[in-house]
């Protein structure tokens, strides 16, 4: 069997989860309602055919020790971590991961997961993962379409085709759409025929890099060169800067999946959230009496459908309702929570006006 | 012209204005809508008839630096500070101030001031108090009766009685009344014969000590060994705490102004407030638009009836209405404005739930 390789991507910044997502530690080194952080939880799901010996962390330089700890407190060890001098969209990561399993594995098959979302149903992420699989060793990559609970437009959308082998288990993809307006969200969600883009993928590595040099050539030489001079320091394999700073910025979607015709959209209903936001947050996590999400030091007094998260500062919350009360080292956010959106709009106002340290955030020290 | 004695009254703890304000620093130490704090107001607005080189103050032992430090700032010196070992609410503390100024001058008149309180028409401030002093050397105790603005349930009332003097500037005294409930408190508001209790007095230090001795015995026996058995270090007169320990506990009110015929009550529409809760603070003080108050570093984007109070720590508020956001160096209070008085029972659970240090605060270095 080609060997599984897991590719994690954490080059998120989670903006929106402010002021608890930072640029120091952003939201995926964060524990969301468990003991374990995204990052982490993204690890501690892998099935045990995807050997975490294999293991590639593609990531920003600055978290690498960050990374390195919080993989050795779950793994036992600390496994490939590629960095990133800076961010490139997720094809050119993809691209290097490609390098690094044909190394291990000519016929090796890529697992590309983002760092920094919430799957609450494993046994089912199991099974499509399986389905995935059997797609790609036929020389079908697939991407995962998430089953979509509504007609969310905080997401992009992929239309299926005709249905490939039994069982519905996978399809052909007809178009991958841009986030729409509520009205085109109502449509898709009522035809059945679409589902959320998931960022996860898995395809035949090899197979990824002739997409690419077919349809990206200038991503693949300067992502092949920033592979190839790269500098390992124990774990860490600093990617060459100039040839990756030049590289073309894309996602896979864009550059690989969208221009091919034999890929494939698994369907997949596991209980995922992007937790992109905080009311995606509360959305996600299991509720206490009063629809409350509480976690932290809090004394709560008649709230409703609250989330409440401090870092250790007490929080008295009396009386309020359908509100985001974040609390930190550094600064509070108190929203409704209709508003989450709007996070950005504060960090952007915070940069504007050279606050910057309360975008940064404290230095990790974890 | 008898001597003008003004006396602060600082034994108040400020439970419903937490977590600003803490047992180490109680309300009347900050500053609420301006530079100064409540009890450096209060001493800032003493007409210059009152000298407060004859000032006294009493007060918690435990905040004798804070009182001393803030008086300095605001008066170039610090005045006598009279410590009770332990709260033994108004009369004892008013039997000790007639003690301290019939030592300065035997006909000496007593304006007797809470120190949390804001007052924010100082010209009219300064009339009554002349209204009242006219009273008192007349022979009429006088106490200050704020023009009620809305049927409060929170204040005590006094019922005015017959004109005294001409142009309705001193009543005598029906009677003193219980906080109503609230169809009691229409009735009071409408009818236009009752004034809010403001715990403010102005009356001769003898007649004061001769009221005690016939109405309240005990107290002036007890109060007065305090006084006399007390130790003075520097400005600090450490009231004798075995005897001032055994003193009945009662206020002016109950122990004096009930029981005598001839008092007054002088009308007084001078902006009061007693900030007794955040909702109080909000309802004093200058708004800015979308009838926010926000004091502190803070960055609100489409707030309405805010208060946001923060001692240094940046809060982001966006979208909430009618709420209350406190956020200090050691606990963050959000709260519905309509909520505001059960502050106390937050307190009293965090006393219950042995975190009495979110209820102490840090220790108070200004």
């Amino acid at each position: 069997m080609a060997t599984l390789i897991p590719v994690i991507l954490s080059g998120g910044s989670g903006t929106r989860l402010w002021p608890l997502s930072t640029t120091h530690k952003p939201k995926q080194f964060h524990a969301l309602g468990g003991d374990l952080s995204l990052f982490q939880e993204t690890l501690d799901r892998l099935p045990e055919t995807f050997d975490t010996k294999n293991l590639l962390v593609v990531a920003n330089a600055k978290q690498r020790f960050l990374i390195a700890q919080q993989c050795e407190h779950v793994l036992g060890h600390v496994p490939a971590i590629a960095l990133e001098p800076q961010g490139r969209n997720t094809a050119p990561a993809a691209v290097v991961a490609a390098l690094y399993a044909r190394e291990i594995d000519p016929d090796a098959l890529l697992l590309i997961l983002p760092a920094d979302h919430l799957i609450r149903d494993l046994a089912e992420f199991h099974t499509v993962l399986e389905h995935a699989r059997k797609q790609a060793v036929q020389g079908h990559p697939a991407t995962f379409g998430i089953v979509p609970t509504a007609p969310e437009t905080g997401y992009g959308y992929i239309e299926k085709g005709a249905a490939v082998g039994e069982g519905g288990k996978a399809f052909g993809i007809k178009a991958f759409k841009e986030k729409p307006d509520q009205k085109t969200a109502e449509t898709y969600f009522s035809s059945g025929n679409f589902y959320w883009n998931s960022g996860m993928f898995l395809f035949p590595a090899k197979r990824f890099l002739s997409d690419i040099g077919e349809h990206a050539p200038e991503m693949l030489k300067a992502a092949t060169a920033a592979w190839q001079n790269a500098e390992r320091e124990h774990d860490f394999i600093w990617l060459d800067e100039k040839s990756f700073t030049a590289c073309p910025s894309d996602s896979i979607d864009y550059a690989v999946m969208e221009r091919i015709s034999d890929g494939v959209v698994v369907p997949s209903d596991i209980g995922w959230s992007d937790v992109g936001a905080w009311n995606a947050l509360w959305e996600a996590l299991d509720k206490s009496a009063g629809d409350n999400v509480h976690t932290g030091p809090i004394h709560a007094v008649d709230t409703e459908r609250t989330i409440i998260h401090s870092d250790g500062h007490f929080v008295a919350a009396v009386g309020v309702k359908d509100v985001v009360i974040v609390a930190t080292e550094h600064a509070v956010l108190v929203m409704d929570q209709s508003r989450a959106q709007e996070v950005k709009d504060v960090v952007a106002h915070l940069k504007d006006t050279d606050q910057l340290h309360l975008v940064d955030g404290p230095e990790a020290d974890d």
